[in-house]
């Protein structure tokens, strides 16, 4: 079987760990959002792909779920003593990979070309693509500040502004990287991983030519909801100012004529029947993943969902 | 009594640093070459300003004079890993000192003014001046190679090249820094630290306008050069190829019609009658700098030295 998965950062993230145990590299490609990345101290940064590299290379934090384990902090601690930016964590390890990236790709070479070259050095087997070699910031239009890049909104400004809307700038002319859309051709079915369908899904989709060819294959979400009403913080904050109910059933909602079923949380049970109205497929299980063996059993139930979906 | 030196990198520094514990911040500035800046890693860096203010603040790597002490080397090793470039040696907390310079010279900001910046950071009080604003880049011509940079002939290479000539690319349309003639012409006396005079002093010789100053003031240079027939490794293959004889005499010869007196080492007392018959007053005492005790005393000396010569 093969399988094409959409994801985030550091949920998504911990899902592709799962598959990634329980597949080989010839039956996963992943596709991944590139809508948060920017530029930050004349630096190109990758926030989801290099969760997604540094997870699959099996070097992440798995305390923060992003970043490097065992990493030092002196380059940061450098240049805050000379006065410069310091509100963008980034240890000395990670830094190496957006100092190499960045000179790479001022020599011209494109983002999927420098991914699959660092793929190869972490000694990563499965194909990681970005969405798109074309940069498409997810650009978070606030009240008070106006338009702001997603990293600006979520860690410099804290969530702090309220949201009016969310849109992708530059995505009408960007193209799907070199080898999206044959993984999404490809497979047997997609994968949308545990990430938020507003800020880390909808950047995928957003690129011309990818969601007409999703829309052509089975397609699975997990939820990234679960317990709506447990949802706290500046997630819930920001779907409140967006109008979105916090609960699997927005997520249902929100891929209604794409996906072909949602897998929720067995906490979320009572809310299968009214997706099943929609007429997507629920499944329910564990979707909590805390520890290592939670993100291979979800992977392993994803794909025996799958089977039953597919033929 | 006003000084302003000239110096390098790690010889420079070591005089430096025994100036500044015998001269109040109004009494010294200091002129840096520039002359090995480049860029490296899409990175501005600037050895020698690096190594002077790494020296006045207190941080600089006592081991090998340049860096910074106790750091970590987790970016280069990340860089590595990852296929890049990892022949220039750049620690943690040092890169933190590129990527902060690159930055706000992006933003259009001058050299001299992140050097000031950086300088108020790091506690430094006095006035730390890069030769020129411009980019001026001494150029090694080689015989196997062609036109290296100095890094790149002098690590990159590590000097096996033979080399033909020395020049400097961008000089003749670069200026002063905005200070360094004001310094000059404030000053009682020039001191030319015990930098390579070829390498390392002669680029700031060849900013327009520098050396007409110089001359209009008392001058005194000390030689690197100790015992020239003990001289080893790439310093007496360039001298060799190059044409110079390792001596004091050499130095002399150099800074001929530029300096009024040249402290030598203890040493090469012999030579002191030969540096006399060109014009040029010959000190001698102890020149080498191993201990910081040393530093200071031959700054002292160099002090007492040019309150003979100024009269």
């Amino acid at each position: 079987m093969k399988v094409t998965a959409i994801a985030g950062g550091v949920g998504g993230a911990k899902l592709i760990d799962g598959l990634a145990k329980s597949l080989s590299p010839n039956e996963l490609t992943i596709i991944v959002n590139t809508g948060d990345d920017f530029d930050h101290l004349d630096l190109r940064i990758c926030p989801d792909l290099d969760t997604i590299c540094y997870t699959l290379a099996g070097i992440s934090n798995p305390e923060t779920g992003w970043g490097i384990i065992n990493d030092s902090w002196n380059v940061l601690n450098s240049i805050k003593i000379l006065g410069g930016p310091e509100w963008f964590q980034l240890g000395d390890k990670d830094l190496g990979t957006h100092i190499e990236r960045t000179r790479r790709l001022h020599q011209g070479q494109t983002l999927s070309q420098v991914t699959s070259q660092f793929c190869d050095r972490l000694g990563i087997k499965y194909l990681v693509l970005p969405m798109s070699d074309q940069p498409v910031s997810t650009i978070i239009e606030t009240t008070e500040l106006g338009s702001l890049s997603f990293q600006d909104y979520f860690v410099k400004y804290r969530c702090q502004p309220v949201v009016n809307s969310i849109w992708f700038k530059g995505n009408k002319s960007a193209l799907p990287a070199p080898g999206v859309i044959k993984a999404i051709d490809q497979s047997d079915a997609i994968v949308i991983c545990p990430s938020n369908p507003w800020l880390s899904i909808d950047p995928v989709f957003s690129i011309p030519g990818i969601l007409p060819k999703i829309i052509q294959k089975p397609s699975i979400a997990i939820s990234p909801i679960i317990q709506g009403k447990a949802i706290k913080g500046p997630a819930a904050k920001l779907f409140m100012e967006l109008g979105i109910e916090p609960s699997a059933i927005a997520v249902a909602n929100h891929y209604e004529n794409i996906i072909k079923s949602l897998v929720i949380d067995s906490l979320d049970g009572d809310l299968a029947n009214e997706i099943s109205k929609k007429g997507i497929i629920p499944f329910t299980t564990n979707t909590m993943m805390i520890t290592s063996e939670n993100r291979l059993q979800l992977a392993q139930d994803v794909l025996n969902f799958i089977e039953r979906i597919i033929d």
